[in-house]
This record gives structure tokens, sequence and C-alpha cells, in this order.
């Protein structure tokens, strides 16, 4: 018996992944769909779970399956944020033991099919990035960020990267001019949780593809972070801050020279690994006025 | 020695896989950028290659997959149909002893950003399907196909499925009123190589996603796929016969009554597995005359 | 209507994908565990389905999916190979239309825990490859076949590739030693249905990993398959024939003169794309004894 | 120019993810093989990077990769760990501005192959799991972890769960025999970095599984996550601390009565999604000895 004084339980959390859901809205004729996956955590005070067995304090992760689903009729038509924001509320409603509960939900976007200029009632097609909220909710308050990822972009020029550091093993040579790719994720955080964010997001994604595009000066990928978090928070005044992961899609120039051909910036290898990976926040600078 | 007296070596090829690359073009300010991956497989006489190790008649895939790059460079901006041809015709005449060359080559399009309505000259974000080009060559002539795939496509209702056989395993419910959701592939020959196919390709896509939006009475995946397939024999006289898959992505009603709730078409569950798999050809009747 | 006779539909089957179960048989304290995979098509007299709706004739792939659990019911500890059998039976049987039915069934192993050499009566961790069985019956008879994969073998020497065809693409230098790593994938085909297959199969794997391992005279990809096509044809007299896929995964020896070092075969970038890939098959020569 | 007063950039860092690599060691015609995956992450004094596009304090991750090789080639046979603690080393001195690097590696191990119990000098077949080691190392000194992912377990019986909160979502049936599964993944932190990692990290794994199997009354996941991390706390003294990552692969027991059958624990379905997911982390107490 003696071993089990010697452990003691340190930080742990419990929920589901992986719930996925579809909604169907219909309203005179004209229907509306949504596709979502919900993932959830709770963190709380769950030491006899562990240490005795005890699941009296357990609210199961099938219950908060079946919750999802609950909570999607009330509201089919509910955007990701305000349900985030609803659910973290009745999780910890339902587990007393919880301190914490956490909620991340992404939204793959389809398409109203148009025919001839003329959107159809109610057939789509798969849209080619996806929508995220996140909302960490104690007992003293929430914290809402709104987000998107699998935002492939990529520029053919306008991109350098020179004048690094160098030691005895770079190998890589300067560049003033290379293809930039990216599969871009996102996430900002709002100063308020009584916004439209459907109007929102749509504003902070074309803020972000604009200065991607725009920047075409662009030293680095970190140069190219900063232009769109600087413009993201000059051009959207609900947001506070803004986080980017961007990994560096690299494009290689095919060496062509064995084959007798010369490469001017006409053919490239496209490698998934490996892959730079940049991440940064930008933040709204405090006292500073929104434009 | 006796047992090699006991074995022969049957049907056998040998190519490359995932060859991916990406081409630009520069032309007066306003950039192209194509990304492809390339597969290829070589049959013929390899018998001692086999059985006696001898290298003399083997084209490397390291080859194949150079001069990938190297007739890229040629016509960068080539369409993927007639870069088969002509990859094709390249890898027969490079390797006498192989009788047929077979090369499979997808597209993920890259959408020109816009801005205010205005194209972007060098910006792109990536596209929700690709586009596929299969050729297959052998010394007497060549075969071409085209067609796209990753292409997801549903609609909320005019879809049933009901009056089916049953058995002692029946458990499936008719249904007169369902969601229809697939992941749509397809592959179509053209009767001629003398062709736009760009402009062919697009005129399918768009007959398909028409014939499957206004599909209002589908008894089933089958009966869908037969009319896109009709569609298209219909509207595109390049088009000799088209071959569909269509995954069945299922989205199952979740019974919402143990909550006191009533699913009124409204709340789905989204699975991956099992899925329901349905494959078939439409061809153009011998004889018939393109509309 | 006129549009409506230009079209026949062509080759088409249907079925199901991704039937996932297990079965646990429990026998006197000690526990079996199988974890396996079942996809499905039917083939036959569906032209009505498709051209007028009509499911008279249509097995439902629900009902493929339900009647996999039931048949596991039956014989929880039967091997993929018998079942393969007495499913495709089942499948003809209920459905009169089917001229063909053809399953796929893959095993997932998992090995008992050893503790301190004993086995462990009810745990397990998952196995490293798969096995497969494939099963295609028509109303005159049913053929065979079971195999393996993800069975990933690699030697670090043995290995040759030189003497090869050379052409203006060539840029591959010929090597006498090197890498050669795939994951394999065979299937073969037994000359009769009344076999231990659970012995049979492992037999053939031994022979094959054997083979592989023994070829030290390597010249190619090719050269090894044949060398353990045949070494399976020699030593398993059930098998009439084997088919092997070997993706060549490429190991490609770094290039550490720009660091002031020598690599001497020690450090190898490993490369998923792009990938040589060899398939082909060894067959017992007709009139040939088995040895 | 007024909008650039109002942002400031937050945490950021920047890195290589997939830096694959394979090393082979050579000594008295017995082979050694080895192969991992690295990725590295830098933090520290790089505003000018992003806010001005300087790059004279970046080290590219061109180099991050071409030095994992060099050091690679200086120690081969190296242990993941020691590795990870090389590796930042050298990285902290390459970068002048970094305070901090990170480091991540993964290691899939591959058997020997055995051949009539006798072990072959070049051959291998790749293993089911994966080691991996975590340095994060800052200007003050450094942290290490080791642990394993991709470790699939399972017992048929032993596992119970019941007694949990209800409310009015609550669907799930209380049960007191039920499959538990689970893709294991751990990291554990070491009192000292003057340890033979290859006998610890082996260690940890055997009382991980040993314990998984003998807790033959688990009440949850939890449960037996924290029996698994006790006995490591006590079976191994130099870990101070462990976390797992334990999702719960549902295998569902099948209805079969509505094919007038009994479901005895026979016949269950194994599902991706949604899926528990239980983490927590044991620590030894303070003050109290090792066993």
């Amino acid at each position: 018996m003696a071993p089990e004084v010697g452990a003691t339980l340190g930080p742990n959390r419990y929920g589901k992944a992986g719930i996925r859901l579809a909604t169907v809205v219909r309203r005179d004729g004209q229907h509306e769909f949504f596709e979502r996956e919900v993932e959830v955590r709770l963190e709380g005070e769950f030491e006899d779970v562990h240490t005795k067995g005890d699941n009296a304090s357990v609210l199961p992760t099938d219950t908060m399956r079946g919750s999802v689903y609950a909570l999607a009729k009330q509201r089919p038509d509910e955007g990701i944020e305000a349900f985030a924001l609803r659910y973290t509320d009745y999780l910890l409603d339902a587990s007393p033991a919880a301190t914490r509960a956490e909620t991340w939900i992404t939204e793959r976007p389809w398409d109203r099919v148009q025919i001839e200029g003329r959107p159809h009632p109610h057939s789509f097609t798969r849209g080619a990035h996806r929508w995220t909220a996140h909302a960490l909710r104690e007992r003293g308050g929430v914290r809402l960020s709104a987000g998107l990822d699998e935002l492939y972009v990529l520029k053919t020029t306008g991109s350098a990267f020179a004048g690094f550091l160098e030691d005895r093993y770079t190998t890589l040579p300067a560049t003033d001019d290379r293809i930039m790719a990216t599969n871009l994720e996102a996430e900002w955080r709002y100063g308020s949780t009584d916004l439209d964010f459907g109007v929102e997001r749509r504003c902070v994604k074309d803020v972000i593809v604009h200065a991607f595009a725009h920047h075409d000066e662009s030293n680095s990928v970190q140069h190219t972070l900063w232009e769109m978090g600087r413009a993201v928070v000059d051009s959207c005044p609900s947001v506070d801050e803004i986080w980017f992961s961007l990994p560096n899609l690299h494009h290689i120039a095919v060496d062509l020279a064995p084959y007798g051909l010369r490469n001017e910036g006409e053919v490239f290898v496209v490698t998934d690994t490996p892959s730079g990976r940049i991440e940064g926040t930008v933040r709204r600078t405090e006292g500073a006025f929104p434009a």
C-alpha cells in the first residue's frame, strides 16, 4: 500500500472530440445547410474519479455529445460563436465539479449552387476552408475567439528571403523572388460578445487575403504575418488580437541544367516535408483607438 | 535448382507515383499558376529485369520524374490532357521494351484572388476540387480520358430511398426525403483528341452540378448517377462515355426523442464509415447523334 | 425526350465500404479479439434502378452492413477467408438480380500482451500490419485470395541499382549499395478452399520476409519481387499465384559535403513522394508439381 | 501612417516541422537502423524580423534542417533524448536572438528480422508504436521529457462505467463490462539527464502495459490513467511526472435483436468519431522517496 502515498494527481481534463453534425433550416422553400464538428473539455475537481474510481461527478462524454444535438435543435441556424457560448454555459451548469469548460467548433462552409446566376434553393458544393470558434468559460466569465483554417493562399512573386544569419550549416541561397504559399490558420479575439459574428469574420478573412496579396515587398513569412495582423487590427475595430500559424509550403525551383534547360522561375517541386512553421500574434496597442 | 523451373512471371508493371510540381507562367505582369501531381506506369517485356536482375531495359523511375519537369518546362501552361499525351509519347520513345505507358495527372485549381472585383495579377487561393487526366498509350494508339474528383455536392431535399428489397437483415426504414451527399469522382472519354480541353471540362462539370441539383425526384444514388450521365452525354457532344464513383455520405437524422425533442429534419449526424459506394458508366448509344 | 434515347447504361456496381467490426470470443477465461473491416460490391441486372428509379431489386447497403454483424455473431472466431466465402454466399442468395458479389476484408491483428513471459487472458496491443481476404463469387463459383498489407520491411544493404537504360533525362547515379524499403502489399490465390487459412497465411508471410532478408544480391525491387514470389510458390504448395505491390520508399543519402562532412552511408533523407511503384505477379508454372 | 502605431507584436515563434531522417550504423557486419522525425521552434527577440522585414537575426529553417543531418552524422546511433539535448544546445549557440529552443523528436522503431530464432544482420520490419523526446532549452537550463505514442492497447473485460452524473441529456446506459481501448500517448519527465534513456523508456513502457492489463476493476479511463501513472512513479525512480492522453476508442455492442439474435458481448462496432478524450498527469509526491 505504501506506493500509494508516493503519487499525486496533477493537471487533468476530459471531454469529447469529433462530434460531427449537420443542421438544415427550411424557410419558404429556401434551405440553409451547416456542417460542423465540436470538441469539448472539462477541467475541475475530478480527483476522486481518478484515484477512487468514483464517477459521481462525471458528466459522461456521451452526454456532451447528446447535448450538442439537443442544443443544435433549439437553434439550428445559430452561428458557431454563439453556439460555443451557449454550449459552454450548459456544460458548467450540468457539471458542478467543473471549473472550466472549453469548446472548439469548426464549420466547413458549403456554397450554394448557382445555376445561370440564380441561387439554387437546396443544393450546395463544399467550400475550400473552415471557420472556427473557441470558447473558454470559467465560473467568472468567458473568453471567445473566432478563426479560420485550411485557407491556402499563394503568390508567385513579391516575396524575398535574404540577409539572414549564416553559420557553418547554411546552404540556402538568398533569393529576391520566390513563391510564397501557406495553409493559413488564424484565431482572433473580439473585444465584445455582442457582435454580428458572421459579418465580422468575413471582414477579417477579406482583410487577411488582401493584405497577403498586396504585401509586395515581403522579406519573410514573419514580415507578411505582421502585415496581415496589422491590417486586421487596423481595419476590424472589433478585433483586439490575432494569432497566425503559417506553415511555409516550400516550392523549390527544379534544377533543369542536367537536361540542358534553364529554369527561369517556371518549374517548381512542391513538398510537404520538411516545412517551415511561423506563428505569431499581433495585438491592438493598449490605449490606441481603433481606426 | 529445381524450384526455379516451377515459377513464371505473370502481369507486371512499374512506375512512379507522387511526382508533384508547380508551374508559373509570367506574361505582361499577369501570372498563371498550376499545381499538379503525376503518376505513371510502364508495362512491357521486362522478364529479365525480374528473373535475371538485368536492368538494361529499365527506364528508371527517377528518369520518369526528371522528364516530367523537363517536359513541363517546355510548355508550362499546357493543359493536363495535352501533357498526358505528350508525356506518354516520350515514355514509349524512351523505353523500347515498353508496350504500354499509362499516366494519371491531377490538377488542384488555384483561383485568382479578386480584390474589390478586380483580379489580382499574382495571388491565388486554392480551389475545392481537382481536375484529372488519364492517358493509356500503346504502340498502336492512345486512349485519353479527363475527369474530376473531390467535388463535394449535397442537396437537402429532393432525394428519397424506398421500395427496396427486404430480407431478414433489413432494418433501414424507407424515406421519401433525405439528404443526399457525395464526394463525386468522374472520368469521361472524349471521341477526339482535337478539343479545347479546358472548355470541355468546365462544361462537363457544370452539367454534372446542374443535373445533380435539378434531379428533384431522385429515388437513389444510382438514379441520380444516371441523370447526371445522361445529361453529360446529351449536352457535351465531345463525350462518348462517363463513369462516376459516388460514395453515399450518409447524414443520419438524430433521434432526439430521449431529450423530449422532435427532429423535424433539422439535426443530422455526419459519418465517414460505413458509406455506400455507387459506381456506374453511362455511354452514348451507338449510332445516336450527339444532340 | 429525344435525348433519352441517346444514352445507355454501361458497367456498374454498388456496395458498402468501411463496415468496421470487432468480435470477442470468451472461452474458459481466455479471450480472443478480432478487429476487421469489410467492403462489398454487387454487380448484376440493375438497369431499372438507374434508368427508372425502381428500387425493387436493390438490396440496400444498410442491409449489407447489418448482415455482416449477424453473420459475425454466428461464428465470431471464423477466419476472414471463411467469412468472405460465407458472406458472398449470403449476398447472392439475398440479391436475385446480382450476378456477382465481391468482398474485401482486412484484419488488423492484435497481439496478446505477454507479462513476464505469460500470455495475458484478455489484454492486447495492436500489431503492425494487416491481413486481407478477397472473394469474388459468381453464380457458377467463387475465387478466393488471401493477402497482407502495411508490412513495412527494410534492408540496409544487399541492394543495388545499376546498369539501367540512360537517356537525356537521366540523372540518377548507379549504386552498388543502397537501402531498400517498401510498404509491402501481397495477394495470393489458393488452389483449394479446403485449407487451414490461418496456418497458410502465416507461412506465406514468413517466406516473404525471409526471402526479402536473404536476397542479398538484389539488383532492383523487381528482382526481389521475383525472389519473394518464387520462394512462395516453391515453399507454399497451396499457393498458385502471388501478386505484389512494392512502393519503393526512397532513402536518399544526404550530401554532407557543404558541412565539411562525408556521408559514408550513415545519414539519409526519408521521403514519401515521389516514390517508385513496382507491381508484379509470380505464378506456379502450369504442370509443375508443388515442391 | 497612423495605423502603424496601433499594433504591437505579441508572442511568436518559428521553426521547421517534418525533418525526416534515417541513420545506419554498420559495425562488424551487424547494422543498426533508426528512423526519426524532428520538429523545432525558436522564440526570442525577433521583433524587427516582423515589423521591419530585417532578417539579420534569423537562423533560416533550412539551416535547422541541415544541422539535424550534420549532428546526426557525428553520432548516428545516439538516442533521441541525447540528440534533443545536443540539438537545442547548438540552436541557442547558433541563434543569439533566441531565448528558447524547443525540439520534438519521434522515432519509429524498426524490429530486427528473426529467422528461425536468429537475428538477421541488416533486415528490419517496422514496429507498431513510436518513441518521443522533447527538450525545451532556455539560456538558464533545459527541461527534458521522453514519451511514446501510437501505442494501441485494448482489454476485452475488466472495465466498467457506471454511477455517473445524469441529466436531461443522458442516454448512455451504465455498464459493468465493456471493451476498453486507447491509442495511448504518454510523456514523462526525468529528474536527471544522466540516465540510460533506452533502458528507462523500455521500463516505463512495460510498466504502462502491465498496469493497463492488470487493472481489472477499472471504473473509467481516468481510473486506469491513475493506475498506470501511479505504477510508473512507483516502479521507475527516474520519473518525476507522467502525462497521458487517452482517446477512448469506443467499441459499441451491436443491437442484434432486429435479426432475432442476442449479442452476448460478441460483436461490436468500432468507431473513430466521436471519441472520448482523457488527459491527466500523475506526479511523484514531493518529499516521497522513490520506491
